[in-house]
C-alpha cells in the first residue's frame, strides 16, 4: 500500500477478545488533523460514539488520533461513558494532545462491561509500538467475525503532486449487513479542510457504504471516520479536490464491497442494478429489498435460478412500479421480460451461478430515469454457525 | 377435530409437484356459504388472488368451493390468469355451481408455466373423492417446505346450540416470515353474512397473522379464507355473535402460532411482548424489528444470552424512545435494566434458552400505553439447507 505522510499506526493485545490476538489500535496523525466523520442512526448509540461525536464538535473537527478496540462494543453498560472517556484522557495525556482530538470507537458484544484498566494498562505498549508501516496491523486488529482483512488505497496525481488516501474497514453482516457493526477509518495526507472534508464524506459514504446497508437501520456501533492531515504539503486547486473527492469515494465503494463480499459465511459477492424506476427512493426500495431478500440470497447460494423471488421481494419493498413492465436479467441471462416468465437454459444458468461474482439486473420499463446500484453477498450454513454462539 | 358441518374436503396428487404426495385439495360447501378473505399487498400479485378477488367481488362474498395446488404459484408465467380460469371453470362444471363460486389459491415456485391439463385431468378423481373427513388431508396437501400440518378448531356454544369452526394453514417463512407463502382456510357452519364475516377475519388477522408478518411486506400468493355456510342451522344473537368473532380469532391465532413455530428449520417458538410503546405503530415497528433480526433469532438458535441484539434491533425499527427506559427480559430473566447491562447468572440463562418456548419481554418505562405481541422462531441452519435448493 501506498500510505499517506504523516501518519503512525499500532496495535497491542489488550485481553478484551478472548482469543490472544490484537484487540487494540490506534492511529495518529504528527499534526492536527481535519476530521469528519458518519455515525450510526440507531436510538442506542453506544458510549464511543457519543464522544467522537462531542470530540469533533468540541475540536471544530480536528484530531490527531482515532483509538480503536475490538472484543466489546462498550454500549448499553453502566460505566460505558467514563470508560470511553477514561481511556481516551490517558491517550491524550500519553500523546500530550488535547482530549477533544482523540477519537474512540468500539465493536463487540454489547451489555458486557468494559474494564478501562485493560486498555489503559495496554497503552503504554500501544505508542510505543507506533510505526509508520503498522496500516494493515489496524485493519486486521478491528475484525470480530469477518473472515478477511480489508483495506483499500489511492494515489492522487494532480499538478502540484500526489496525495495518497488509506482506508481500513470492518464489518461482514449478512442478511441485513448493517447488522453487525462497522467502522472504517480512511487517512489522507491532502489539505482538505474538516467542513469540505465532510461533505465530501457524506457524499461518498452514500454511494458506498449505503448501497450494502440500509440508512437509520444500523448498529449501535457504526462510525466512519476520515483524517486529512496536509502532509503532503500540497495545496489542492478546484480540480485538484474534485479528483481527491473521487477518489475518496472510489476508496469507499472498494471498502464497502469487501464488506459485501465478506458477509460472515459468504462465498459470492453479488451485484443489484436497478434502472428505470419512478424516483430515487422507489430505486433504493428495490434494491435494499432484493439485496436484504434472505430468499433471494439462499438461491444465490445454492446456484438456484429461482428468480421468482427477486420479483416478489421488489412488489413487497414498497416501491410502486408496473410488474407488467418488469425484465430481469439473472447473470446476464434474461429470466423474466414483461413481467413474465421467459424460457431460458436452466442448466447453463446453474453453472453461471456458480461463479462467484453474481449479478442481478432488475430493470422498469416504465419510462422513469431513477437507478441505485447495491452490493450483497449469498447466504450459505456458515452465517448461521458464526452468529449461533458470538456471545457465548 | 370437531368439523363444521356441510362441507366436504378432498385431495389427490395431480403431479405438480417432484414427489409423488397429493397437491391438489379441494374444499367444498353443500350450500352457498358466505366467503371472506384477505390477500397479500405485494405489488406482484399471483393469478389467482387476483381471480379470487374478482370472483369475491362479482358473488357478492358468496363461495361454494375453495380449489388449492402446492406445487407451483401460478405467478408470472405468461399462462398464468388463463390457468386459473380454466382450472376453476372445469370445477364449477364438474360440481355444477357456478364460477364466480370457485376461489382459486396457490403456492409454489414463481416463474414456472403451470400445465392447466394436470388439474383438470385430476378434477373427475378429486370430485370423486370428496368427504366430510379429509379435513386433515386438505392441511397435508397444501404444505410446501412445511416440517408439520396445522389445523385448529373451535366449538362455540351458545344459547341456542353449538357451531363449530375449522381451520388449517401452510406457511413457514424463517428470518420473514412473510415471505414464503401463506394460504389459510378457514370453514365453519355458522351463518355470519359476508361483510360481518369479512370485519371479523380482517380484526382477527391484525392479531395473528399479521403478528407474525409484515403488512404490506408479503408473497405473491398469500391469501387466508373463511367460509360460513350456517348448515348450523343456529341463528347467533348478539352474545353468540361475539363469542363466535373470539372463537374465530382464536382459531386464526393458533394457526399463526404453528406458521411461526414451524420456520424452516426452526426448533423453538419465540414469543415477544413489548409494553409502554408511545404509539401501537410504535410498538409494532419494535416488536417487529426484533421479531425479524436474523442475530436475535441465531442467539435464540445458539441458547447465547447476547440481549444487546435485542435493544440493537429496537434502536433501528424507527421507532421513537428512551433507550434509558428500557427494561429487558429474556426468558424471564432481567438482563438490562433501563438501558444498561445488569448482572445475571449467565449460565442458569443458556439453560433456559435451551427451552423450546423462549419469551422475549421489551419493557419501556417511559409511560406509554401502547402494546403487541409478535411470534417468531429460532433461525438454525436447517433454513439455508431447505431454501438453497428450493428449486433446483
Amino acid at each position: 500500500m501506498n500510505l499517506p505522510l504523516g501518519f503512525e499506526y499500532s496495535t497491542t493485545y489488550a485481553g478484551l477478545r478472548k482469543v490472544a490476538k490484537d484487540d487494540l489500535a490506534l492511529i495518529v496523525s504528527d499534526r492536527p488533523a481535519a476530521a469528519a466523520a458518519v455515525f450510526t442512526k440507531n436510538v442506542v448509540a453506544a458510549a464511543p460514539v457519543k464522544l467522537a461525536r462531542q470530540h469533533l464538535a468540541a475540536s471544530n473537527g480536528i484530531a490527531r488520533a482515532i483509538l480503536i478496540n475490538a472484543g466489546n462494543a462498550n454500549c448499553a453498560t453502566k460505566t460505558g461513558e467514563r470508560v470511553a472517556l477514561t481511556t481516551c484522557n490517558a491517550l491524550a495525556k500519553a500523546l500530550n494532545i488535547p482530549l477533544a482530538q482523540v477519537l474512540p470507537a468500539s465493536t463487540g458484544v454489547i451489555g458486557v462491561e468494559l474494564d478501562s484498566s485493560k486498555i489503559t494498562d495496554a497503552l503504554p505498549q500501544l505508542v510505543d509500538g507506533l510505526s509508520e508501516t503498522k496500516f494493515e496491523d489496524v485493519s486486521r486488529a478491528i475484525l470480530t467475525t469477518d473472515l478477511v482483512q480489508k483495506v483499500a488505497d489511492a494515489t492522487v496525481k494532480t499538478r502540484s503532486g500526489s496525495v495518497r488516501i488509506a482506508g481500513c474497514t470492518k464489518g461482514s453482516g449478512m442478511i441485513h449487513p448493517n447488522m453487525a457493526t462497522t467502522l472504517g477509518f480512511v487517512v489522507t495526507d491532502a489539505a482538505i479542510p474538516a467542513k469540505r472534508l465532510h461533505k465530501m464524506l457524506k457524499s461518498g459514504i452514500a454511494r458506498s457504504y449505503n448501497r450494502i446497508t440500509v440508512d437509520g437501520d444500523t448498529s449501535t456501533n457504526d462510525m466512519v471516520a476520515v483524517l486529512a492531515n496536509g502532509a503532503s504539503g500540497l495545496k489542492l486547486d478546484a480540480r485538484g479536490l474534485e479528483r481527491f473527492e473521487a477518489a475518496l469515494g472510489d476508496v469507499l465503494e472498494s471498502l464497502a464491497k469487501q464488506i459485501a463480499r465478506d458477509g460472515e459465511g459468504a462465498k459470492k459477492l453479488v451485484t443489484i442494478d436497478v434502472t428505470g424506476a419512478q424516483s430515487d427512493h422507489d430505486a433504493e426500495r428495490i434494491g435494499r429489498s432484493i439485496a436484504n431478500s434472505p430468499l433471494v440470497k439462499t438461491a444465490v447460494a445454492g446456484a438456484d435460478p429461482n428468480w421468482g423471488r427477486i420479483i416478489c421481494a421488489a412488489g413487497y419493498s414498497g416501491a410502486s412500479f408496473d410488474p407488467t413492465k418488469v425484465d430481469i436479467l439473472f447473470q446476464g441471462v434474461l429470466v423474466c421480460k414483461s413481467g413474465l416468465a421467459v424460457d431460458f437454459d436452466e442448466a447453463a444458468l446453474i453453472t453461471k451461478l456458480s461463479e462467484s461474482e453474481i449479478k442481478i439486473d432488475f430493470k422498469l420499463r416504465g419510462g422513469g430515469k431513477s437507478k441505485t446500484r447495491f452490493w450483497t453477498c449469498d447466504f450459505t450454513e456458515g452465517y448461521i454457525e458464526i452468529n449461533g454462539h458470538y456471545r457465548t
